[in-house]
C-alpha cells in the first residue's frame, strides 16, 4: 500500500532531502540509470537522481522514432543547461523492426514495453553495470493501471512482476506517492525550467499511440508533420491537451480534378481539470479552418481533417 | 452530343409537353417502368412518365435497404397523395447478400448497380414486360461520369454500354439536357410539393456509401440512426448537405468505467452553391456537442463523433 502525499501537505525541500538520501543508500556506491523522456515526471526523477548519484547516474534519452520533431534535440538541450549530461541513443531501426506489421493498439504498446526494457535499455543497463533503475512512476499511473483503464509501462509491481528478476535491475519509483500536481512543486524545486511544465502530456508509446494501425516510419512523420501543425495552432486557448490523430480509413479526396483516395488526420482539443471528464474546447472556426488548410496542404497524402466533438466519457483523451 | 437547356431558357410547359410527347411516341402502345427514389430527378421524372403514360408507367421504389428511416413510406405517400401508385418492393436480402464481405468502395456501388438493374430491376421489368425504363439522368451526372470524378449508375450509353443488350430494355432519359436547376422547375411546374426539391441530396448508393468498409445490415442500422440525429439538428443552418459517417477505424471508449473499443462517427455539413467547391459548416459549437452527445448517448457501439474541418476541395463532401 503506498501512503500518498498530496500535493498540498508536500514540503517540496524535505521530500527531496527524504528522496534523495533514499536513492543515495539504495544504489550504494553502485551506479544507476535512468530514461528520461522529457515529461515532467521523467524530467522531475533525472533531476531528483542527479542531485542524489552526480555522474554515477547515467541519463539516457532513447531516440524510439516515434517522438515529436525536435524532441531529442530540444530535451538533450535543456539538460544541458542544468548541467545534466543526455545520452541520445538512436534505438530507431529497433523500435519500427518491432512495430512491422502490429496494429492492434495493445500489441503496439507491448511491442515498444519489451523494445524498450527487455532489448534497447536492457542491453544499455548490462553495458552500464548499473543495477538500478530511476523511473518517474506516480500515483495516477498506479491507480489507472489497477483500474484497468490504462496499461502502464512502468507499474511492474503492481502487475506482480519483478523487473529485477525479469530485466536484471532494480526499479526505484521516488515520485510514487506523489500526483502530478506535487511532481510539479518537486520539479519546480529542483530548478527545472518552466517549459517544462507548460508542455502538454504526452503519451508513453508517443506517436504510435497517434496513429491507428500500424505504425510504419512513414505513418508516423505523417503525424509527426500534423502534430506540429496542430500544437503551433491550438497552443493559446488555455487547452489541457491537443493532439493530430492519423487515421487508418481512406476516404475520397480530388487531386488534380480527379478522384483519389487519402488520409484523414483527426484533431482533439480538450478542456479539462485532471483527465478524468473531459470536452471539445471551442476553437474558433476561422482557426480550424486554417488547421485543416495547413493539413492538406503541407502533409502529403491527407486529404481531409475532422475534430473531435464528443466528451469523455464516453470517449477518451488519446483514440488507441 | 447533348445540346444543353439552362434554367434561363427553359419555358417549363413546352419542355413538359416536348417529352411528354417524347416519351409517348417512344413506348407507343406498349409499357414502361422507372424507378422512384425519392430524389428531386427521379420524382420528376415520375410525374413526366405519369403524364405521358398515365396508368401504363409502373414506377417501383426498390427497398434496398440502405434508405433513411421512414423513406419508403415517406416517398410512397407523398406520391399516393399525387394520385401516383407507387409499388414498394422489398428486395434488402439481395442488395445485402451482394454487399456481404465487399469493402472497397467501387466494389460496393458496382454490387448495388449489379444487383439493382441485372437483378432485382432486372426481373421487375421481365415480369412487368415493359420494354421502356424511364431515368432522371440529369446533365451534369454525365459531364462527371466522363470527367471520371463520379461514377454515376445511370449513363451507360456515355460508357459505351447498350443497356438493351445488356440488360434487356431501353432507356428513355427526358432530363438528360438540364441541370439541377432546370429539373426543380419543371418538377414544380408538374405539381410536386416543396418537400421534394427540399431535402437535401443524398447518394445513389444510399447509406453503403455512408460507412466505411462492410456495408452489413448492422453497420447501415448504426449509420442510419445517426443520419437521423444529424438530420434532426443541423436542418436549420441553410447548409447545402449534412451527413453522417460510420468509420471502420475503432477507437478506445470508456464503458462503466472500463476502456472499450467503440465506433466512431464523422459528421459533415457543408456549405456550398453547387457542390464544385464546399466548406465546412459553421455550427455553432453547443449544436456540435449537443450532436455528439445524442449520438454517443443513443446509437449503440458508438464512442466517438467528429466533425469535418477540411473544405472541399481536396476533400469531397462524401468520404467514400
Amino acid at each position: 500500500m503506498i501512503s500518498e502525499v498530496t500535493a498540498q501537505e508536500l514540503n517540496p525541500e524535505a521530500f527531496i532531502s527524504e528522496k534523495v538520501e533514499g536513492i543515495r543508500h539504495a544504489v550504494g556506491d553502485g551506479l544507476a540509470i535512468n530514461a528520461l523522456s522529457g515529461g515532467v515526471d521523467s524530467s522531475t526523477v533525472t533531476m531528483l537522481g542527479h542531485r542524489a548519484l552526480g555522474e554515477r547516474l547515467r541519463t539516457v534519452f532513447i531516440e524510439n522514432g516515434l517522438m515529436r520533431a525536435g524532441e531529442p534535440e530540444r530535451v538533450a538541450a535543456l539538460f544541458r543547461d542544468l548541467g545534466v549530461n543526455v545520452e541520445v541513443v538512436d534505438a530507431r531501426a529497433e523500435f519500427f523492426g518491432a512495430l512491422r506489421g502490429v496494429t492492434d493498439p495493445e500489441a503496439k504498446r507491448e511491442a515498444i514495453t519489451q523494445t524498450f526494457y527487455r532489448h534497447v535499455f536492457g542491453r544499455l543497463v548490462r553495458e552500464s553495470g548499473a543495477k538500478h533503475l530511476l523511473q518517474g512512476t506516480i500515483l495516477t499511473d498506479v491507480d489507472e493501471t489497477v483500474a484497468g483503464i490504462k496499461r502502464q509501462h512502468n507499474v511492474f509491481e503492481q502487475l506482480g512482476i519483478d523487473p529485477q528478476e525479469a530485466f536484471g535491475y532494480k526499479i526505484l519509483e521516488p515520485l510514487i506517492q506523489l500526483r502530478k500536481d506535487g511532481v510539479r512543486k518537486v520539479g519546480q524545486a529542483l530548478g527545472l525550467p518552466a517549459e517544462v511544465f507548460e508542455r502538454i502530456p504526452f503519451p508513453g508509446p508517443a506517436l504510435s499511440a497517434r496513429v491507428i494501425g500500424e505504425a510504419t516510419p512513414e505513418r508516423i512523420e505523417t503525424v509527426r508533420q500534423a502534430t506540429t501543425i496542430v500544437e503551433r495552432l491550438l497552443c493559446n486557448y488555455g487547452a489541457f491537451q491537443y493532439l493530430a490523430i492519423l487515421h487508418e480509413d481512406r476516404v475520397t479526396g480530388m487531386r488534380d480534378g480527379k478522384r483519389d483516395f487519402g488520409q484523414q488526420i483527426e484533431v482533439r482539443c480538450w478542456d479539462s481539470l485532471d483527465a478524468r471528464e473531459a470536452t471539445p474546447t471551442r476553437v474558433p472556426f476561422e482557426i480550424l479552418e486554417r488547421l485543416a488548410a495547413e493539413i492538406v496542404g503541407r502533409v502529403p497524402g491527407v486529404v481531409s481533417v475532422t475534430y473531435n466533438i464528443a466528451s469523455k466519457p464516453p470517449s477518451t483523451i488519446e483514440a488507441v
